[in-house]
């Protein structure tokens, strides 16, 4: 594609934020934004026109899920992964890099972006999936494994993962990272981070010659927590052939520290790569989405929203409780009270009560997690409209202090 | 309620069966109709919006488990089930009497409506829940036994099923019955009927004095395999002052057996309550569907489409599997067929495939099931469709032996 993928319609006089339009093969997205995450092929509850009708203009597929099961030679034959889940619209696909390393680097209790994550976890997690796949070795060429499905050995280098890319023919792929934890030393970050960007040149050769012309490669800043190693990372990823700019691995143990990282990194992406679009891997909490915006992120993506759903949790502005409320809980037996009094969701809009609830969480009936999915989802779409317009009217900071006073999206007059 | 709830439009001239208008307290039902279970309050995998565009107008909810739980008193607080669960159309509730007794007699393994169903089944399931509720003791006063949720003692008696459903206050209550099953004997089907009687006459007793004014309440007519109970059973529950009539129990164990004891029982309703509604419970296979309406049966309710569809399998005009293929096995793996070529529901004309359908049930995807659902009961829901147009049209025995050979629902000319 030699057209820019990417156009920026505003930029923020205050900060870092933009908005623009992406152009891709299946469509154009609006940024800033938000992805739902269908990891397995699915937005877990939700139809393709649900998502669609939430206002969502891109997903995210799994490219280590959907290489185990179904493969992705089954889903090439269907014409790609949106044909195969008969989403119509872009997709973005993870490389595999963050579930293959989370088997090995194992649990991470203190890093923020994640506790207990076994392999096979999202990017953004915060449980484990019981699944028993393991690392087998790691090494220059690539990493071997077991697969958590039937235990078979298995091999993934980069080009297997822009093979498998291919196969899935997203509209962005991303390159095949090591995702290094928070708890490794300097030292390992350092040479995790190397072997990266060598993995990121062998990713965009391989995609120069096989991968699809209309599908984008994002390259993945990686180097911790180490201020020096994530621009060193940046400016080389900046310097690469990639259409987009991924950034990823760890980002400290606290939100605090993951902002100083990512604010660190999308300077240096602004200083080298300015007009490249940027997405924020496996983050999505309320906060961190407000605060992303103002750093410059262009997309996000994240199981919170959906997660949260299927354990009863919705999200409301109520920032003291990190915008979130556990209608899992007992004291919501038996309440009248709407999830969120207002919301247009096609939750709240069609009366649905927290005491309704907290009883199909209780009961097992997936009408409830599918109707907290709706809430979650539509809370953050909204919340993402309201940005894009905050940032075209340069008055950013301000929307944004209103959230974090606990305004509800939608409520501003924008 | 002084005005007749059900009107006659068309009777055909050779056969029972009519088309007619249900008037309940939350809207006309036309019938013959299907009936979708909502047994805990949630049609399973939807929402009330979708079950009202696939063109249902009546649902059906479980008076014992939604006793167990959340209990009747907190559902009453919430205006009933209706509000509880942001369903504003007309609603039916089962007695509890099926469930409760299920408990006691235990697997019914040649019976037709059922195998291996434990405490807790539906009228027409096809498998146990794996609940450990048990009867303690059967007496004239009711049932006592235990919960299957807290193994709580509790007691049902006519009374109690009513006064839950007062507080479910749906529009259509049933009477509390014995549900006997096909092995007992002869005498204890008379004996069981004779008590089904008598509690008719306590559930209509308590009704007239504390039942809400727009509930309507149906008798069941028990009496097993045997036609002398049968008949016997439905010129008492005619003569009693029920609203509408409904057919319980053993019909036998296999399905010409059920179509005979069903012909007995609406034959005789004809000469004795012939302007009253009837209700087939727990029966709903298209074979049974297509026998009932000629029988003369107005509404059905059944497990079946909403059951098949959670395990993979898809309803489609395919006489000679049961109008059954199971998109779980193997064979449909990679499959680029759709589920039915043609048809206007939501899964097949956004273009899903049987591949896709049986890969999300092997990942556990629940957009699978839903979409199944979606499928099999926007079928059921065009096949009562044509059923009423071709009764109308006086044209009923020529297009049930359409369907019988193979027509799918909404391609004949009525």
């Amino acid at each position: 594609m030699s057209d820019p993928i990417f156009s920026i319609r505003t930029r923020a006089r205050d900060s870092l934020a933009r908005t623009g339009t992406l152009r891709l093969a299946h469509g154009s997205v609006q940024t800033p934004a938000f992805v739902p995450l269908a990891t397995r092929g699915a937005v877990k509850t939700l139809e393709p026109r649900d998502v669609e009708a939430l206002g969502y203009e891109m997903v995210l597929g799994n490219t280590f899920h959907l290489h185990l099961s179904p493969g992705h030679e089954q889903i090439a034959a269907y014409g790609g992964l949106g044909s195969f889940m008969r989403w119509e619209r872009p997709i973005i696909t993870d490389s595999g890099g963050f579930q293959v390393f989370s088997m090995g680097h194992g649990s991470v209790a203190d890093e923020i972006k994640g506790r207990n994550r076994g392999a096979g976890a999202e990017r953004g997690s915060n449980g484990s999936n019981g699944s028993n796949g393991a690392i087998v070795a790691i090494t220059e060429e690539g990493v071997r494994f077991r697969s958590y499905i039937d235990g078979s050995l298995r091999f993934m280098a980069p080009e297997t993962s822009m093979e498998v890319q291919a196969g899935l023919h997203s509209d962005i792929a991303l390159v095949f990272d090591e995702c290094t934890p928070f708890h490794v030393t300097r030292d390992y970050t350092a040479r995790s981070t190397q072997r990266t960007h060598r993995w990121l040149e062998r990713c965009l050769d391989w995609h120069e010659r096989h991968g699809p012309a209309d599908q984008v490669v994002y390259g993945i800043v990686q180097g911790g927590v180490e201020q020096d190693l994530r621009l060193e990372s940046a400016q080389t990823v900046a310097a690469s052939r990639c259409g987009g700019i991924a950034i990823g691995g760890s980002l400290g143990q606290d939100k605090p520290q993951m902002h100083e990282v990512v604010g660190w990194t999308t300077a240096a992406l602004e200083r080298s790569a300015p007009q490249r679009p940027r997405h924020l891997l496996g983050i999505g909490d309320i906060d961190d989405l407000l605060a992303g915006v103002a750093q410059g992120i262009d997309t996000f993506d994240c199981a919170m929203p959906t997660r949260l759903a299927r354990h009863g949790v919705a999200i409301i502005p109520d920032p003291a409780n990190r915008w979130r409320v556990d209608l899992a809980k007992s004291r919501w037996r038996g309440s009248q009270e709407p999830i969120l009094d207002g919301c247009p969701c096609p939750a709240c809009s069609a009366g649905f009560t927290r005491g309704y609830i907290h009883y199909a969480a209780k009961a097992g009936e997936t009408t409830g997690p599918r109707l907290l999915t709706l809430h979650n989802l539509s809370f953050i779409a909204r919340l993402m409209a309201d940005l894009r317009a905050a940032i075209d009217a340069h008055r950013l900071a301000e929307v944004v202090a209103a959230f974090n006073a606990g305004a509800a999206p939608g409520t501003l007059s924008l």
